[in-house]
């Protein structure tokens, strides 16, 4: 459980955590392959949501996806491309939280992912947490967290070891 | 400033901070950057460091930078890529830490940066901190300290105002 006072630090900036979804780069699932390649390489990211044409969340695209799917025993070729869409090479085994889930569900699944996609109760796609926001909120934590705060270790142990 | 207490804690797991250069995936400058995209492909990282032949660090590659110059007036096209090499892609502005630089000036820069290469004093590539490091550190630390210390604010109304 993360403490009441170092949640709140942490929290802060709880208005920028979340990326919305009309500032993120999203493909439909629907679209062709090169159209993905196209956004990915431009967009700055390696790794973008895929959406239907609802909004909801279906999977993820990478380069790497992308990229993987153009080599064949030759070496590359990007006409190998041709015919297919986002769907035949997109992840779909995706980790993503709701709105209201816990900051420490966030940062827990932040160790294995670069960014989460938050979806509603129906999936609906909402935007995503990155670590490059979450880490923006940790700066402010450990800088200010002893500057407001007095530390007074619960046992004297720990204390008399760190201050050695 | 960080405080004492708290950078003792993210520092618990020290050892684990650095990915030692013998564990990450790197390519010559000199390479093919057909190869690049090879290793890039299968390594899992969107993005690595780029060495001379006596183990500099002299810039990073991503798919991105690569996927780029597939680009041509007809769409991607990977012939492109022959005779080019990691050289002609490369991004050199980098952004390097000493081992020996402070871990505020890490978690700074890793706001902007997914990972960090550490060099020696003469650039010699000595491996990367990572995001996904420090996140780990940061969950530890986030669950820990409260355990450890009793908060006592420094100005009593910032206590009133966060128990409201």
């Amino acid at each position: 459980m993360i403490g009441k006072y170092t949640k709140s630090l942490l929290l802060e900036n709880k208005e920028s955590y979340l990326i919305p979804a009309e500032n993120v780069a999203t493909v439909l699932y629907s679209h062709p392959l090169e159209h993905a390649l196209l956004v990915l390489s431009k967009v700055g990211y390696s790794k973008i949501p895929v959406l239907d044409s609802s909004d909801h969340l279906v999977g993820l695209i990478s380069l790497a996806n992308i990229v993987d799917r153009m080599m064949d025993l030759d070496g590359f070729n990007s006409e190998i491309l041709d015919g297919l869409s986002v769907a035949d090479v997109m992840e779909v085994d995706v980790a993503s939280l709701r709105q209201e889930d816990d900051l420490e569900d966030a940062l827990h699944l932040l160790v294995d992912a670069s960014f989460l996609p938050i979806v509603d109760e129906d999936n609906v796609f909402g935007g995503i947490i990155t670590r490059k926001e979450v880490l923006k909120s940790v700066n402010h934590l450990v800088h200010e967290v002893e500057r407001r705060y007095e530390f007074v270790a619960r046992e004297k142990e720990v204390n008399e070891k760190l201050n050695n």
